[in-house]
């Protein structure tokens, strides 16, 4: 198998399968227990918090554990609207996750004004624009950190300067970032950030957001006292575990395996666009996650080549995991301009520790004969 | 180690945590993607899902995995509220579990108008405020399966007929019965119910709710299309296998064990009440979860009992592990009429698979000693 699809989840590491499979059996204390085996869990979870916050230049205080990379984003998006009632206008990228987008669509319909910021043909959200739209009302800026479809990373620094010099707060989607590109929130400058275990090689079912000192969010998920009373429900302790060993594993071998990773990918990329005529590369040609590779096939469907090199074991995807089920065309390669035929023709490839030169060299074999035979047997091709 | 608080939490079934283990190790694949990991993983997970809804006489479509039980709760009240927008009015009993009540208390703040049932003396609902609660405006009636603190079980079928006769939807946070005693979303005739896996001998951070077909619900974490499009978020994979499996060593093992378990609480409940004067029981004679068991022992502080009771080993609470680091007095308790100070001299002991007649044994041993040293040692006593 050739797993080239990290962008959508990660293989959990042997190392944070091990520490959770030994605190399954061996802790299973509530954590808001008063009693010592609750204490102890309280203990082991807050040695995760601090593993997540040093990793991302955080206080522990500022972390705050939650069940996903989408209730982080929905926890900071309707957090801060229900906190800030006199300011009921938003604003987000045009290419955010659905997390955001979906979650920005659900307050448009109770009232809430949503801006939705253009970005250039590279996806780079547009400044300009952002500067526009802020207004004494805006409670909120949401641009993530880098686009999970095509990779492009947001000039975030810019971003919260622009909106902290109108007051306004920045939550960032980091989901994609965190583990392939440093992260420090204090050179960043957001208020609040998404992370997720399970793109850094833990499990799924967990996530964290960081919220910055002093920022004004109400919770999302209301109950017991747990995470300093901003997120109540038993926690995923386990998960939470897995999560901080996987962030061990990133900071002991995980960063040292980044340049090879962007290498193999730097190659997959130059070898595709040498090999295959009329492909065309989606994103942002420097400013960009590395390892994710988005590339439209003109005059073919994407689900046909993805299809394909699953027969061969070759996992790709089309896009967002979270929205592949669905018929619906990438809003991201809209966003960045992409026709609707040619956004539906393309692949995105995300590599990641899983990857070796050999799986590099088995798809610059496979994937130029896929492209060749679906070329051949289909009937439409708008590029003609 | 005598673990007493099964209804804080349970120790996870070593069959689950083998089970997790394994799936840790070998299935990474996100359910969303269309390839043959992705696709093994779904199927993983629908089985799952088909053995929560068999335990509950539901059809898997009307599971919806979540991250806890309070995300379940979460989800039915805020879900069903924000679908049923021209009824702004919520009946909640007086005695529901945090994550149900402080639900309430946020849609409050927005404008919603809130009835608490009250409860007679045992922890019952009273079914002539339920009646003369109901409008044309209420959009959900919310009452507890049975009481976390006291055990007591509610008269849910007539619940659900008096609320159903208005036309209202009824949800009940079946938490802490779900194991314990039979349950039949059909013959209770709710419209939506809450479990948790780790009140079953699975593991923390994965819950499921309950939807009756034809339910009108909005998702209330917004994003992907998991779960029907009805709950976004990568699903807690590890978190829902070990669910199942906890699922299936109840119905194979657990279910046969709870005569055992109630003869010990009954064990347990007579020694404490024959050995310790002035001893209270909170809740119902009757009608309750058997192996909960809450007592009163007027003139102490609880805390005082647990703490004790810790230094030989033997873990109680003192009610919610939900709120169990805050100061307040049960809110239950209260509603069941106690003064302050006796609500704040209660203990609640939980039994569970982890107990044997040995436990009930040392605690009749132990448990008069420690009230009987903490007595001498505390100046006020309200019932002298």
């Amino acid at each position: 198998m050739i797993y080239l699809d990290h962008n959508a989840t990660t293989p959990v590491d042997p190392a944070v399968a091990d520490k959770m499979s030994w605190f399954l059996r061996e802790h299973f204390g509530n954590p808001s227990s008063l009693y010592p085996i609750g204490r102890k869990v309280k203990e082991i979870l807050n040695e995760a918090r601090e593993r997540v916050a040093a990793a991302l230049g955080a206080d522990r205080g500022e972390i705050y554990f939650t069940g996903s990379g989408t209730e982080s984003d929905n926890f900071a998006v309707f957090g801060v609207m229900n906190a800030l009632p006199e300011r009921n206008e938003l604003v987000i990228s045009s290419i955010e996750h659905p997390a955001v987008l979906e979650s920005a669509k659900y307050l448009e319909k109770t009232g809430v004004r949503v801006t939705y910021l253009p970005v250039d043909p590279y996806g780079t959200v547009d400044l300009e624009a952002l500067r526009d739209s802020l207004t004494p009302r805006t409670a909120l800026v949401s641009v993530m950190h880098a686009s999970n479809e095509i990779g492009t990373i947001q000039p975030l620094q810019r971003i919260c300067q622009i909106a902290h010099e109108r007051g306004v707060p920045v939550h960032t989607d980091a989901v994609q970032t965190f583990g392939k590109i440093d992260i420090d929130v204090r050179k960043l400058g957001c208020d609040l950030l998404t992370v997720s275990a399970h793109k850094i090689y833990g499990p799924k079912g967990v996530g964290a957001l960081y919220v910055k000192k002093g920022t004004s969010i109400h919770p999302y998920l209301h109950g017991g006292h747990q995470e300093r009373r901003l997120r109540a429900g038993t926690e995923n302790t386990a998960g939470i575990v897995g999560f901080g060993e996987a962030v061990r594993v990133y900071e002991e071998r995980g960063k040292k395996d980044r340049p090879r990773i962007e290498r193999l990918a730097e190659a997959l990329k130059k070898g595709i666009e040498e090999r295959i005529p009329r492909v065309r590369f989606n994103g942002h040609p420097g400013t960009r996650i590395k390892s994710t590779l988005n590339f439209a096939f003109p005059g073919l469907e994407a689900e046909a080549i993805l299809l394909s090199l699953a027969t061969k074991e070759i996992y790709v995807s089309t896009g967002s995991a979270c929205s592949e089920e669905s018929e619906e065309v990438s809003h991201v390669l809209l966003a960045i301009g992409l026709r609707p035929e040619i956004a539906r023709s393309s692949v995105r490839i995300s590599l990641g520790r899983s990857n070796s030169d050999e799986d590099v060299a088995v798809v610059l074999r496979e994937l130029p004969e896929i492209i060749e035979r679906l070329r051949k047997i289909t009937a439409f091709d708008p590029e003609d």
